[in-house]
Protein backbone atom coordinates (compact mmCIF):
# COMPACT_ATOMS: atom_id res chain seq x y z
CA UNK A 1 0.00 0.00 0.00
CA UNK A 2 1.42 3.08 -1.11
CA UNK A 3 0.39 6.33 0.74
CA UNK A 4 -0.25 10.00 -0.82
CA UNK A 5 0.75 13.14 1.75
CA UNK A 6 -2.04 15.27 2.75
CA UNK A 7 -0.92 19.05 2.63
CA UNK A 8 -2.30 21.64 4.68
CA UNK A 9 -3.01 24.71 2.55
CA UNK A 10 -1.47 28.16 3.23
CA UNK A 11 -4.35 30.10 3.20
CA UNK A 12 -7.36 30.53 5.54
CA UNK A 13 -10.55 32.33 4.33
CA UNK A 14 -12.66 33.11 8.29
CA UNK A 15 -16.02 32.21 7.75
CA UNK A 16 -16.55 34.21 11.23
CA UNK A 17 -14.92 37.55 10.68
CA UNK A 18 -14.50 37.54 6.52
CA UNK A 19 -10.54 37.70 7.59
CA UNK A 20 -7.46 36.38 4.82
CA UNK A 21 -5.00 34.51 6.51
CA UNK A 22 -1.63 33.27 4.59
CA UNK A 23 1.66 34.29 3.59
CA UNK A 24 0.41 34.65 0.07
CA UNK A 25 -2.38 37.46 1.11
CA UNK A 26 -1.67 40.72 0.27
CA UNK A 27 -2.90 43.65 2.21
CA UNK A 28 -3.49 46.93 0.23
CA UNK A 29 -4.81 50.26 1.66
CA UNK A 30 -6.59 53.07 0.48
CA UNK A 31 -6.83 56.76 2.74
CA UNK A 32 -8.29 60.19 1.96
CA UNK A 33 -4.75 60.83 0.37
CA UNK A 34 -5.41 58.84 -2.12
CA UNK A 35 -8.97 59.23 -2.87
CA UNK A 36 -8.60 62.89 -5.00
CA UNK A 37 -11.18 63.20 -7.64
CA UNK A 38 -13.78 60.42 -6.32
CA UNK A 39 -15.96 62.02 -4.12
CA UNK A 40 -18.05 65.01 -5.01
CA UNK A 41 -16.62 67.39 -2.39
CA UNK A 42 -13.02 67.98 -2.95
CA UNK A 43 -13.32 70.58 -0.11
CA UNK A 44 -14.86 68.50 2.35
CA UNK A 45 -12.09 65.68 1.52
CA UNK A 46 -9.49 68.70 2.29
CA UNK A 47 -10.53 69.62 5.51
CA UNK A 48 -10.03 65.90 6.88
CA UNK A 49 -6.57 63.78 8.01
CA UNK A 50 -5.54 62.63 5.14
CA UNK A 51 -4.53 59.55 6.69
CA UNK A 52 -7.57 58.34 7.60
CA UNK A 53 -8.43 54.75 6.55
CA UNK A 54 -11.30 54.52 4.18
CA UNK A 55 -11.42 50.97 2.97
CA UNK A 56 -8.79 48.66 2.73
CA UNK A 57 -7.90 45.13 0.39
CA UNK A 58 -7.16 41.57 1.25
CA UNK A 59 -5.91 39.49 -1.95
CA UNK A 60 -5.32 36.19 -2.73
CA UNK A 61 -3.38 35.70 -6.23
CA UNK A 62 -2.22 32.12 -6.81
CA UNK A 63 -1.49 32.76 -10.37
CA UNK A 64 -0.04 35.72 -11.98
CA UNK A 65 -2.36 38.59 -12.73
CA UNK A 66 -3.65 37.76 -16.39
CA UNK A 67 -4.09 34.01 -16.57
CA UNK A 68 -6.36 32.89 -18.94
CA UNK A 69 -9.22 30.68 -16.67
CA UNK A 70 -7.55 31.61 -13.23
CA UNK A 71 -9.18 33.25 -10.31
CA UNK A 72 -8.83 35.68 -7.68
CA UNK A 73 -9.89 35.81 -4.34
CA UNK A 74 -10.45 38.70 -1.52
CA UNK A 75 -12.11 40.78 0.67
CA UNK A 76 -12.56 44.49 1.35
CA UNK A 77 -13.23 46.51 4.14
CA UNK A 78 -14.50 49.94 4.30
CA UNK A 79 -14.77 51.82 7.24
CA UNK A 80 -17.89 53.92 8.70
CA UNK A 81 -17.27 57.40 7.64
CA UNK A 82 -18.14 60.12 5.11
CA UNK A 83 -16.77 62.91 2.89
CA UNK A 84 -19.13 65.86 3.15
CA UNK A 85 -22.97 64.00 2.72
CA UNK A 86 -21.17 61.38 0.44
CA UNK A 87 -20.60 57.57 2.40
CA UNK A 88 -17.20 56.28 2.02
CA UNK A 89 -16.68 53.94 -0.67
CA UNK A 90 -14.38 52.08 -3.36
CA UNK A 91 -12.99 53.78 -6.17
CA UNK A 92 -14.79 51.49 -8.57
CA UNK A 93 -13.72 49.79 -11.68
CA UNK A 94 -14.98 48.15 -15.05
CA UNK A 95 -12.96 45.31 -15.63
CA UNK A 96 -10.24 45.82 -18.74
CA UNK A 97 -11.70 42.74 -20.32
CA UNK A 98 -15.28 44.11 -20.30
CA UNK A 99 -17.19 40.71 -20.40
CA UNK A 100 -15.47 39.43 -17.00
CA UNK A 101 -17.92 38.91 -14.06
CA UNK A 102 -17.03 38.92 -10.40
CA UNK A 103 -18.91 37.71 -7.20
CA UNK A 104 -19.53 39.84 -3.82
CA UNK A 105 -20.64 38.62 -0.68
CA UNK A 106 -21.86 40.72 2.44
CA UNK A 107 -20.29 39.58 5.97
CA UNK A 108 -20.40 42.19 7.81
CA UNK A 109 -22.20 45.84 8.36
CA UNK A 110 -24.17 47.10 5.47
CA UNK A 111 -24.03 49.55 2.25
CA UNK A 112 -25.13 49.49 -1.14
CA UNK A 113 -23.21 47.93 -4.66
CA UNK A 114 -23.58 49.96 -6.98
CA UNK A 115 -23.52 49.02 -10.43
CA UNK A 116 -23.14 50.85 -13.93
CA UNK A 117 -23.36 50.22 -17.27
CA UNK A 118 -21.37 50.96 -20.19
CA UNK A 119 -24.42 53.31 -20.87
CA UNK A 120 -24.32 54.87 -17.69
CA UNK A 121 -27.36 53.60 -16.49
CA UNK A 122 -27.19 53.14 -12.86
CA UNK A 123 -28.57 51.09 -9.72
CA UNK A 124 -27.76 50.08 -6.66
CA UNK A 125 -28.28 46.43 -4.45
CA UNK A 126 -28.56 46.74 -1.12
CA UNK A 127 -25.74 44.78 0.83
CA UNK A 128 -26.72 43.61 4.38
CA UNK A 129 -24.71 40.39 5.96
CA UNK A 130 -25.24 37.13 3.76
CA UNK A 131 -25.98 39.40 0.76
CA UNK A 132 -24.75 37.25 -2.73
CA UNK A 133 -24.02 40.03 -6.00
CA UNK A 134 -23.42 38.43 -8.82
CA UNK A 135 -21.80 41.35 -10.74
CA UNK A 136 -22.49 40.27 -14.40
CA UNK A 137 -19.79 41.38 -17.14
CA UNK A 138 -19.54 45.21 -18.83
CA UNK A 139 -21.15 46.54 -15.10
CA UNK A 140 -18.60 49.07 -13.32
CA UNK A 141 -18.81 48.08 -9.84
CA UNK A 142 -18.76 50.15 -6.46
CA UNK A 143 -19.85 50.16 -2.56
CA UNK A 144 -20.09 52.59 -0.26
CA UNK A 145 -20.66 51.75 3.73
CA UNK A 146 -23.99 53.56 4.68
CA UNK A 147 -24.07 51.97 8.10
CA UNK A 148 -22.00 53.43 11.51
CA UNK A 149 -19.70 50.17 11.62
CA UNK A 150 -17.55 48.13 9.19
CA UNK A 151 -18.35 46.46 5.94
CA UNK A 152 -16.92 43.59 4.91
CA UNK A 153 -17.39 41.67 2.00
CA UNK A 154 -16.05 38.76 -0.30
CA UNK A 155 -14.92 38.61 -3.93
CA UNK A 156 -14.07 36.10 -6.41
CA UNK A 157 -13.20 37.06 -9.84
CA UNK A 158 -11.12 36.09 -13.39
CA UNK A 159 -7.78 36.46 -13.34
CA UNK A 160 -7.42 37.75 -16.45
CA UNK A 161 -10.28 40.10 -15.64
CA UNK A 162 -7.85 43.39 -15.16
CA UNK A 163 -9.14 46.87 -13.88
CA UNK A 164 -10.36 49.72 -15.59
CA UNK A 165 -10.13 52.61 -12.93
CA UNK A 166 -9.55 55.22 -15.71
CA UNK A 167 -13.01 55.74 -17.05
CA UNK A 168 -14.63 56.15 -13.24
CA UNK A 169 -11.92 58.56 -12.43
CA UNK A 170 -12.63 60.64 -15.53
CA UNK A 171 -16.32 60.17 -15.58
CA UNK A 172 -17.22 58.66 -12.20
CA UNK A 173 -20.51 56.44 -11.64
CA UNK A 174 -24.08 58.07 -12.83
CA UNK A 175 -25.40 58.17 -9.13
CA UNK A 176 -23.63 58.91 -5.87
CA UNK A 177 -24.51 57.63 -1.93
CA UNK A 178 -25.57 60.39 -0.56
CA UNK A 179 -27.33 61.16 3.15
CA UNK A 180 -30.54 62.80 2.36
CA UNK A 181 -32.68 63.84 5.44
CA UNK A 182 -30.39 61.24 6.99
CA UNK A 183 -31.27 58.34 4.89
CA UNK A 184 -29.03 56.42 2.69
CA UNK A 185 -29.83 57.84 -0.58
CA UNK A 186 -28.45 56.84 -4.84
CA UNK A 187 -28.80 60.09 -5.68
CA UNK A 188 -28.28 60.82 -9.87
CA UNK A 189 -25.27 62.99 -10.57
CA UNK B 1 -32.49 65.96 -6.86
CA UNK B 2 -33.36 62.63 -8.82
CA UNK B 3 -33.29 59.25 -6.78
CA UNK B 4 -32.51 56.14 -7.86
CA UNK B 5 -33.98 52.87 -6.57
CA UNK B 6 -31.59 50.76 -4.53
CA UNK B 7 -33.01 46.68 -4.61
CA UNK B 8 -32.50 43.97 -2.51
CA UNK B 9 -30.69 41.14 -4.34
CA UNK B 10 -32.20 37.59 -4.65
CA UNK B 11 -29.89 35.66 -3.07
CA UNK B 12 -28.58 34.85 0.55
CA UNK B 13 -25.25 33.34 1.20
CA UNK B 14 -25.14 33.13 4.78
CA UNK B 15 -21.85 32.80 6.81
CA UNK B 16 -22.70 31.32 9.74
CA UNK B 17 -23.90 28.09 7.67
CA UNK B 18 -22.84 28.63 4.43
CA UNK B 19 -26.40 28.33 3.45
CA UNK B 20 -27.40 29.63 -0.23
CA UNK B 21 -30.85 30.63 -0.01
CA UNK B 22 -33.20 32.35 -2.63
CA UNK B 23 -35.47 31.82 -5.56
CA UNK B 24 -32.72 31.02 -8.39
CA UNK B 25 -30.73 28.46 -5.91
CA UNK B 26 -31.22 24.99 -7.55
CA UNK B 27 -30.19 21.90 -5.21
CA UNK B 28 -29.07 18.69 -6.48
CA UNK B 29 -28.30 15.21 -4.85
CA UNK B 30 -26.13 12.33 -4.63
CA UNK B 31 -27.21 9.24 -3.02
CA UNK B 32 -25.50 5.90 -2.22
CA UNK B 33 -27.69 4.51 -5.69
CA UNK B 34 -26.50 7.43 -7.73
CA UNK B 35 -22.48 6.19 -7.31
CA UNK B 36 -22.06 3.18 -9.28
CA UNK B 37 -18.91 2.60 -10.18
CA UNK B 38 -17.84 5.93 -7.85
CA UNK B 39 -16.19 3.98 -4.85
CA UNK B 40 -13.99 0.69 -5.21
CA UNK B 41 -16.34 -1.61 -3.37
CA UNK B 42 -19.51 -2.20 -5.17
CA UNK B 43 -19.47 -5.04 -3.23
CA UNK B 44 -20.01 -2.52 -0.19
CA UNK B 45 -22.16 -0.17 -1.97
CA UNK B 46 -24.50 -3.02 -2.96
CA UNK B 47 -25.35 -3.64 1.09
CA UNK B 48 -26.12 -0.20 1.62
CA UNK B 49 -29.32 1.45 1.73
CA UNK B 50 -29.76 3.29 -2.05
CA UNK B 51 -31.65 5.86 -0.67
CA UNK B 52 -29.07 6.87 1.66
CA UNK B 53 -28.02 10.46 0.71
CA UNK B 54 -23.92 10.70 0.16
CA UNK B 55 -23.81 14.75 -0.79
CA UNK B 56 -25.83 17.66 -2.08
CA UNK B 57 -25.29 20.51 -3.71
CA UNK B 58 -26.41 24.46 -3.81
CA UNK B 59 -25.95 25.95 -7.18
CA UNK B 60 -26.30 29.83 -7.93
CA UNK B 61 -26.25 30.24 -12.06
CA UNK B 62 -26.82 34.21 -12.71
CA UNK B 63 -25.82 32.81 -16.26
CA UNK B 64 -26.65 30.49 -19.04
CA UNK B 65 -24.48 27.61 -18.52
CA UNK B 66 -21.57 28.18 -20.90
CA UNK B 67 -21.17 31.81 -20.40
CA UNK B 68 -17.68 33.35 -21.47
CA UNK B 69 -16.17 35.52 -18.65
CA UNK B 70 -19.25 34.80 -16.14
CA UNK B 71 -19.19 33.08 -12.54
CA UNK B 72 -20.93 30.33 -11.08
CA UNK B 73 -21.42 29.91 -7.03
CA UNK B 74 -22.13 26.64 -5.24
CA UNK B 75 -21.81 24.76 -2.22
CA UNK B 76 -21.68 20.87 -1.52
CA UNK B 77 -22.75 19.69 1.82
CA UNK B 78 -20.93 15.95 2.05
CA UNK B 79 -22.15 14.17 4.90
CA UNK B 80 -20.69 11.69 7.21
CA UNK B 81 -20.19 7.97 6.13
CA UNK B 82 -17.86 5.01 4.04
CA UNK B 83 -18.75 2.90 1.34
CA UNK B 84 -16.85 0.22 3.05
CA UNK B 85 -13.51 1.34 3.89
CA UNK B 86 -13.13 4.62 1.60
CA UNK B 87 -14.80 7.96 2.73
CA UNK B 88 -18.01 9.57 1.72
CA UNK B 89 -16.76 11.85 -1.61
CA UNK B 90 -17.74 14.08 -4.04
CA UNK B 91 -17.76 11.88 -8.15
CA UNK B 92 -14.95 14.38 -8.93
CA UNK B 93 -14.31 15.81 -12.19
CA UNK B 94 -12.04 18.10 -14.62
CA UNK B 95 -13.72 21.26 -16.19
CA UNK B 96 -14.41 20.34 -19.78
CA UNK B 97 -12.59 23.33 -20.89
CA UNK B 98 -9.38 22.29 -19.02
CA UNK B 99 -7.73 25.46 -18.15
CA UNK B 100 -10.86 26.45 -15.90
CA UNK B 101 -9.71 27.06 -12.39
CA UNK B 102 -11.76 26.78 -8.67
CA UNK B 103 -12.00 28.20 -5.63
CA UNK B 104 -13.15 25.50 -2.78
CA UNK B 105 -13.20 26.87 0.93
CA UNK B 106 -14.48 25.09 3.97
CA UNK B 107 -17.06 26.13 5.80
CA UNK B 108 -17.99 23.10 8.41
CA UNK B 109 -16.56 19.77 8.67
CA UNK B 110 -13.22 18.12 7.85
CA UNK B 111 -12.00 16.38 4.47
CA UNK B 112 -9.10 15.95 2.50
CA UNK B 113 -9.69 18.02 -1.14
CA UNK B 114 -8.09 15.38 -3.80
CA UNK B 115 -6.38 16.70 -7.05
CA UNK B 116 -4.92 14.72 -9.70
CA UNK B 117 -3.47 16.10 -13.02
CA UNK B 118 -3.44 15.10 -16.34
CA UNK B 119 -0.48 12.61 -15.80
CA UNK B 120 -2.87 10.89 -12.76
CA UNK B 121 -0.40 12.42 -10.14
CA UNK B 122 -2.85 12.63 -7.21
CA UNK B 123 -2.54 14.51 -4.36
CA UNK B 124 -4.63 15.76 -0.99
CA UNK B 125 -5.33 19.31 0.44
CA UNK B 126 -6.72 18.57 4.07
CA UNK B 127 -9.83 20.74 4.18
CA UNK B 128 -10.96 22.51 7.79
CA UNK B 129 -13.28 25.00 8.64
CA UNK B 130 -11.47 28.33 6.82
CA UNK B 131 -9.17 26.66 4.54
CA UNK B 132 -9.04 27.85 0.98
CA UNK B 133 -8.25 26.41 -1.66
CA UNK B 134 -7.29 27.21 -4.97
CA UNK B 135 -7.87 24.46 -7.94
CA UNK B 136 -5.95 25.45 -10.63
CA UNK B 137 -6.59 24.66 -14.51
CA UNK B 138 -5.82 20.92 -15.54
CA UNK B 139 -6.77 19.71 -12.24
CA UNK B 140 -9.05 17.05 -11.77
CA UNK B 141 -10.75 17.45 -8.19
CA UNK B 142 -12.80 15.43 -5.75
CA UNK B 143 -13.66 16.18 -1.57
CA UNK B 144 -14.07 13.34 0.70
CA UNK B 145 -15.27 13.75 4.23
CA UNK B 146 -13.33 11.97 6.71
CA UNK B 147 -14.98 13.28 9.67
CA UNK B 148 -17.83 12.37 12.33
CA UNK B 149 -19.89 15.31 11.01
CA UNK B 150 -21.04 16.75 7.37
CA UNK B 151 -18.40 18.54 5.81
CA UNK B 152 -19.75 21.94 3.59
CA UNK B 153 -17.73 23.70 1.50
CA UNK B 154 -18.05 26.80 -0.76
CA UNK B 155 -17.21 26.95 -4.47
CA UNK B 156 -16.97 29.45 -7.14
CA UNK B 157 -15.77 29.04 -10.85
CA UNK B 158 -16.18 29.83 -14.50
CA UNK B 159 -19.51 29.65 -16.15
CA UNK B 160 -17.85 28.45 -18.85
CA UNK B 161 -15.92 25.73 -17.28
CA UNK B 162 -18.22 22.86 -17.90
CA UNK B 163 -17.55 19.38 -16.60
CA UNK B 164 -15.67 16.32 -17.82
CA UNK B 165 -17.19 14.02 -14.99
CA UNK B 166 -16.31 10.90 -18.17
CA UNK B 167 -12.58 10.74 -17.61
CA UNK B 168 -13.17 10.06 -13.71
CA UNK B 169 -15.89 7.59 -14.22
CA UNK B 170 -13.70 5.89 -16.46
CA UNK B 171 -9.81 5.73 -14.80
CA UNK B 172 -10.95 7.14 -10.98
CA UNK B 173 -8.34 9.17 -9.54
CA UNK B 174 -4.68 7.97 -8.86
CA UNK B 175 -5.55 7.73 -4.95
CA UNK B 176 -8.60 7.07 -2.97
CA UNK B 177 -9.38 8.22 0.36
CA UNK B 178 -9.68 5.08 3.16
CA UNK B 179 -9.28 4.34 6.56
CA UNK B 180 -6.32 2.93 7.73
CA UNK B 181 -5.94 1.76 11.32
CA UNK B 182 -8.25 4.04 11.76
CA UNK B 183 -6.74 7.33 10.71
CA UNK B 184 -8.18 8.76 7.24
CA UNK B 185 -5.18 7.70 4.37
CA UNK B 186 -4.82 8.75 1.27
CA UNK B 187 -3.31 5.12 -0.39
CA UNK B 188 -2.36 4.84 -4.05
CA UNK B 189 -4.74 3.13 -6.56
Amino acid sequence: MEKVAIDHPGVKFLSNTGELQGEPVQQSFRRIKDMAGVFVSEEARDKMDPEQLVYEVQLYFPVQDGTNGGLFFGNTTIYPGRVGQEYFMTKGHFHAIRDRAEYYWCMEGEGVLILMDENRNTRGEKMTPGSLHYIPGKIAHRVANTGSNRLRFGACWPSDAGHDYESIAREGFGARLMVVNEVPTLVKS
